[in-house]
Formats: C-alpha cells, structure tokens, sequence
C-alpha cells in the first residue's frame, strides 16, 4: 500500500530513493493482529519529529495496517515514513508531503529450536559512526547494517554484533543486545548511534516492572566475556539467547528464561 | 530513465528506496555535452565496488547519458545506482540486479555574480559521523547533510561548512573545501567521512600540473580563521569563492582567482 492505494511502486525523486530520507518499523503479525502496533506507530511519529518531516497520517497508517493483517494473518508487517517527493538537493521541501508504505511479508524461516537453545552471534569488522542527532532513529539510511551483514553468508552465524567507533558495545546488525551480570541486566546505551527498538524498550520496562536492576550504559567490548548471559532483542523475533559468541559458548540462562516466559505473557495480553 | 526505460517511478522493494542502498553522481550539460562524463561513470563503477554493488552497466549509462543530453542541452544529469530490487533485511541478494536511474534537471539559478563576489558560509550545527568503510564515497545515505542543510533558509547563505565528531573541518553540506595560506592549498583529509568530489580531485590534480603546493591533511575547525582564501568545489558549480565565513569576511583572492581561469580553460578543453 502506498499511501493508501495497492501499488508497488515508488515515485522516482520520492526522498526516501533519493538520500534514503525517512524512517520505518517492522512488526509481527499474529493471529491477524499487528503486535504492539500502538507503540510502533509513536515511534514512526517520534522519529519523523527529530527529522522535520511533519507526519500526521497515523490513523490512516493503523487502519491500513489493520486492513493488511486482515489479508496476511501471520507473518510480518513493514511501515515506511519518506519526507515524500522532492526536487534535486539536501534541503528539505518547504511543505512536504510524506510518503507512506505499508507491507506485509512471510515470516523468514527461522528454526523454531534457536529460542531454546540460542544463536550463534559473530563480532563484525564494521563498525557505526557516532552522531547524535541520529542516534536511535529507525531510519532509512543503514549502509552501515548492510555492509555488516554482508561480511557472513553462513546460515549457522545468526547475527552480527557492532562497535562503534570507539570500540563500546552497540547493538546488533538488526536487533539490541543485552547482557547479564550478577542478576543485573543492562544494555547499551544509545545516545550516540544505534537503533532504539521497541523490543528493546518493552523489556527494559517489563525488567523494571519485576524489580530485575536494569542499567542503561556504556559497554566496552571487554565486557563481553564477562557476561554471564547474552541475549538479543528485535519486534519480529522477541527474544533470541545467545549460546555462541565468535568461540566462546554460553549457557542459556536463568535470567535469558524468565524474561522469554514474561514476555510470552506480556505480548499474550496484548500489552 | 530507469534501467534504460522511460519511467518516472522505481519498485517500492529496491534497496535504494528500502535503505539508500546505492551511490549517484550529478554533472553539468553544456551545449548537449555531460561535463567530464568520464570521471563520473569510473567514480561510480569505484563507490559502487566498495558497497559490493556489481555493476557493470557503464556503457549503458554513458549511451542514455549522451541521448539525455540531446534532449536538455543546457541543465544537470544526475545519475544513481542501487543494488536493485531485494527482500526485507539488510543482506544483500546473493545475486543483485542493481537499478540505474538517470535524470535532467534545470539548473539552479544562483546570481552569476556569486562566481565573482564569492559566497556567503555557515558553520553547520550538526556534524558527519566517521566510518572509513564509507568514507569518500557519493552514496545514498544522506541524511547527516539534509539535517544540516535545514538548518538554515535564508538565501542569503549559500552553503554551510561540516565538521566530523571530533571537531575536524570536512567538507560543505553539497560542496567541498580548500584553503589557502602562504600561497599554499589545502583541503581536508577524506579517510573518516565526507565525500570525495570530482570537482575536488580535479582542482587537486591542476594544482599539482601548475606546480602549485597543495596538501590533504586534517584540519581543525580552529584553522579557518587563518585562511587568507576560501573556495568551495562541486562538479555542478565548479569554484565558488567564500566572500563571508560566518562574520567574517574574506577577499576573493589570487589563487582562488587563478584557479577559476585555469579550471575554466580545462573545461573548455574538455579535459
């Protein structure tokens, strides 16, 4: 659906082909429901706010997402938020007209055992480059993510994890990451570059809600063999343990199980 | 023309249009003639080598380049190149067929004055992140510049001048920049961000023929008010001296005078 309308195709000097200018969340569909749709929605509302693209479609965005779910009941939904059609140059149209697309795709076949017994994760080479004005946007411009994943082709490596320039812990290709210590969780954090998920966040308030300590921090990289658990974040996965990081091997711990059974309940509820 | 074809719009799955996945390149026509093509097209085939586009499409793109050029003699040719049409997630299709899209436009219509009173600068608010894997290359993530570039609206302001994290001069939002002291040019070093112009490396490159010093190092912010001369480049303008810096003003000085001869005579050449 682009804006509103069955298409599948974009208009040439849109600004999310041309700089990749705009934003975009990804979500599960269970059952014909669009999981946690509320909250992806503010959050393509937040992020067009930090870059001045005035978007104010979000009851045609939930209405048509309603509408998709109807047609695909189980699989994933995707929403992109461009500045909309613009002429040649950075500087952004005087009065925009925000494109909006809305998708819906198969859920990527993933072997059902690796939320038991975890992921293999890999270091990547390539690292993020710190700005603060982008920092946790969901946003369009990801050649950082793409030459990532492209340095593994291996179906038996899950997912990449990335530093930034600076050799601290972020996230990873496409999910955040956690880490356990002394049945103390935390998590990067992201005021410099990353992605701030929805998953993400839902954990961290469903940890706070349980009384689990939950810091919010800096992480080096050396921090990492000093995890007791690691585990990864995205909305289409939930939560994924990490059982492999490069040679080290990790247990799936207490910790990684009672937030994987909390969150079933949560997204259960609908909350 | 997208792949060769009349077309004003592209697939909504194209990586372009999913994560400004690709690089362009924009060029002045002359009476019917794309400006220094050539360099354009190899530049091209080098960004799109280091993101692991494979495109060799280059014949092609000079052919609908030349027939474009019949059409609007006088204007600006920009042309893109993306990985092409692919799924959701950030890995590259195992075999890309990459979109090309190439367009005229109508020049900007800047006071021809400009050329000889010189410009008036900015020094932008936010800053470029530093990522060496995509240092240098004209790709399609560009929103660093488009927040920068809406800082300001006036007209009075030409162009804004960008640092990197650390407080290093990079290059303007559209444009790049030289220095001069002592009768010597200097322009920052491009290995931790910024775009590589081929404006730039061809001001370079007739420096260095007329025997004229020239360096590529970095340079701090704090540097600038010891310029005697500043000039912008930019394939589409060419030089544009800096008459204003801020408050500050600054005369269109001699080398900068020379160099719009010399780069005028190249031009004229064809070189």
């Amino acid at each position: 659906l682009v804006n509103g309308r069955l298409d599948n195709r974009v208009e040439w000097c849109d600004r999310g082909f041309q700089y990749g200018d705009g934003v975009f969340t990804t979500l599960p569909i269970r059952s014909g429901r669009p999981i946690l749709l509320g909250r992806h929605v503010a959050r393509l509302e937040r992020d067009c706010g930090r870059l001045g693209i005035p978007f104010d479609y979000s009851d045609e965005v939930v209405a048509e997402a309603l509408e998709l779910c109807r047609h695909q009941p189980n699989g994933i939904l995707k929403i992109q938020v461009t500045r909309g059609p613009g002429g040649r140059g950075y500087r952004p149209p005087e009065a925009p007209r925000p494109t909006r697309v809305l998708s819906t795709h198969n859920c990527p076949d993933y072997d059902p055992g690796l939320w038991l017994s975890g992921v293999a994760v890999r270091m990547c080479v390539n690292r993020l480059g710190c700005n603060t004005a982008l920092a946790g946007i969901k946003h369009m411009n990801r050649l950082e993510q793409i030459l990532a994943r492209a340095e593994w082709g291996a179906d038996t490596v899950h997912e990449g994890l990335m530093l930034d320039q600076n050799g601290l812990l972020i996230e990873g290709t496409m999910s955040n990451v956690f880490l356990v210590r002394g049945g103390r969780l935390m998590t990067p954090r992201l005021d410099r570059c990353g992605v701030a998920g929805i998953m993400r966040s839902l954990i961290m308030e469903t940890a706070r809600q349980e009384g689990i300590a939950i810091e919010e921090r800096a992480i080096s990289a050396a921090e990492l063999p000093t995890a007791e658990e690691i585990f990864l974040t995205n909305s289409t996965i939930g939560i994924w343990p990490v059982s492999r990081l490069e040679s080290a091997c990790l247990p799936v711990g207490p910790l990684t199980a009672r937030l994987l059974d909390l969150l079933d309940a949560r997204l259960e509820e609908g909350r």
